[in-house]
């Protein structure tokens, strides 16, 4: 059996892009869904074509043409779909029931991963508003795939280091701070950083792997579970100087939601339930279960070493 | 002399980024203006460091911090703007008019080119409404840096293939037709199309070069001056198939007007120009003038080159 060809719904997106390279990287027949719609979005278009240089098919599609959804899907053996779930950049994630709807009537996958790569939804059902939306959307999504019998692999990324390591986990900004950087209460809850290109080359391992259908798999690697903390003292080791350190309560930090917009109001929760209530790492993985396990021949990148490139 | 030093001011753009790169690979020590307010935009946030990665350095400044500018452009000889004026993605000309006077303040300025790399704006005049206000700002730009002394360069590009060519210069798509054509009039009108990494590589050539100094530029090399229809020609030689051609009178093209949003008329103004009026082929050029003369070691990309990687 040759490895499995690919589709990814979501291509041109944050971790989108980097799930084509590590697809066609690890040697998969790789097809990027092409929005028929696409018109005059020059970035994505000028990445699409790149894409299609390094050997990757682009399949014409539209979200509002089931059809051509079917006749994509029918093309691989695996659908990868990587549509934005963040509310800052746009929050998509229930049109994957359409995705959904494809793969069912096109009966020939053997793999589907929808757009997760966060927390585990199962895990926040406490989740607090109205951050609970990417939890509850993202559960309403396994339900229909499980509903429909599709096989599956759900991967729970943590934090992407892009988004919560490069700026130390302050809000509102993706440089680190040289001077004053605030902390979540003691700054000792434990969470887990990744790069973003790590997550992409650990799902592509996922795909043809026996031991992960139907199931969660946490990417929690050891060096990258790090306190918020013991990741400033790495980019203060970087540049040779203390930063001044703020606390911020609890309380404090969820009264900051009033005032905010909708993206602000789910990006404060979702720091809540990571930075206080340490909800990335409150739970033991059982075996089997966390990619670094699995894969031990992928060389993950430490955060020293990713926070190199913003010194 | 060793070689200038570049600040590129807009950077992450559609033409900065390109400008960036071509500095970097010819060796000039490059500056890019990181603006404070750049806030959660991942991708420009991820491209700069990229540039970081490759040698550039990121220099934070703000279009509302005069100081921050003055500060910038001390560190380098020369200033490139690459900020946007094009409707369809944003139209921040005017904005320039802070730059030039914090070049005038640091006073160490050798060369700047403005934001220009498209049609010679004195030469357009008679430009149509709405369209006419991307000719009319760039004559204003033009005029402070003249007034204010600042030795220049006006690159004038024509048409960036990406935008123009890759699309067989039909409207609202960024992709090749595969079934059918339109043709502006005869489609006999010769207009010049530019890959975008040539304009890069050819704006960087100027910069230290005494024989553009205060001079406009044209970017018009022999073999990319071409009529729609041979463009045209060139596609279905590659795809092996003749598209089904119909046409558009003048008329017709400008009553299509109406009903448009801004960006729509302004785009079927400029469309105008070029494709029924033929106002980028329509006048000699002196000696040391053009580009491909002036560097004659530079392989431009010729557009059956460029359309491969459509096919």
């Amino acid at each position: 059996m040759g490895k499995s060809k690919v589709l990814v719904v979501g291509g041109t997106g944050y971790i989108g892009r980097r799930i084509v390279k590590a697809s066609l990287e690890q040697g998969h027949e790789t097809y990027v869904l092409q929005r028929l719609d696409i018109g005059l979005e020059t970035e994505k278009v000028q990445m699409l074509l790149s894409y299609k240089k390094l050997g990757a098919h682009l399949v014409e599609g539209s979200f509002s043409n089931h059809q051509s959804l079917v006749d994509a899907v029918k093309l691989v053996d695996v659908v990868i779909c990587t549509m934005s779930g963040v509310h800052f950049r746009s929050h998509n994630l229930m049109l994957q029931l359409k995705l959904i709807e494809a793969i069912k009537d096109a009966g020939n996958v053997k793999r589907f991963l929808p757009s997760e790569f966060g927390m585990d939804p199962a895990l926040m059902g406490h989740a607090l508003e109205p951050g609970r939306v990417t939890f509850d959307d993202k559960m309403a999504i396994r339900k229909a795939i499980e509903d429909a019998k599709i096989p599956f692999t759900y991967i729970s990324a943590n934090c992407f280091a892009g988004y919560f390591a490069g700026n130390l986990s302050q809000m509102g900004t993706l440089f680190p701070p040289r001077d004053k950087v605030v902390l979540y209460g003691d700054g000792n809850v434990k969470v887990v950083y990744m790069d973003e290109d790590d997550v992409a080359t650990y799902t592509i391992k996922t795909i043809d792997d026996p031991r992960t259908l139907n199931k969660t798999i946490y990417i929690r690697p050891p060096e990258n579970i790090l306190t918020q903390r013991e990741l400033i003292e790495k980019w203060e080791k970087l540049i040779g100087k203390q930063l001044e350190k703020s606390t911020i309560s609890e309380q404090d930090f969820l009264s900051s939601m009033k005032g905010l917009d909708l993206a602000g109001q789910v990006a404060v929760g979702h720091f809540y339930h990571i930075f206080f209530e340490g909800c990335l790492t409150n739970f033991e993985l059982e075996d089997g279960e966390e990619a670094s396990k699995l894969y031990p021949e992928v060389q993950y990148t430490r955060m020293d070493e990713f926070l190199k490139a913003y010194a």
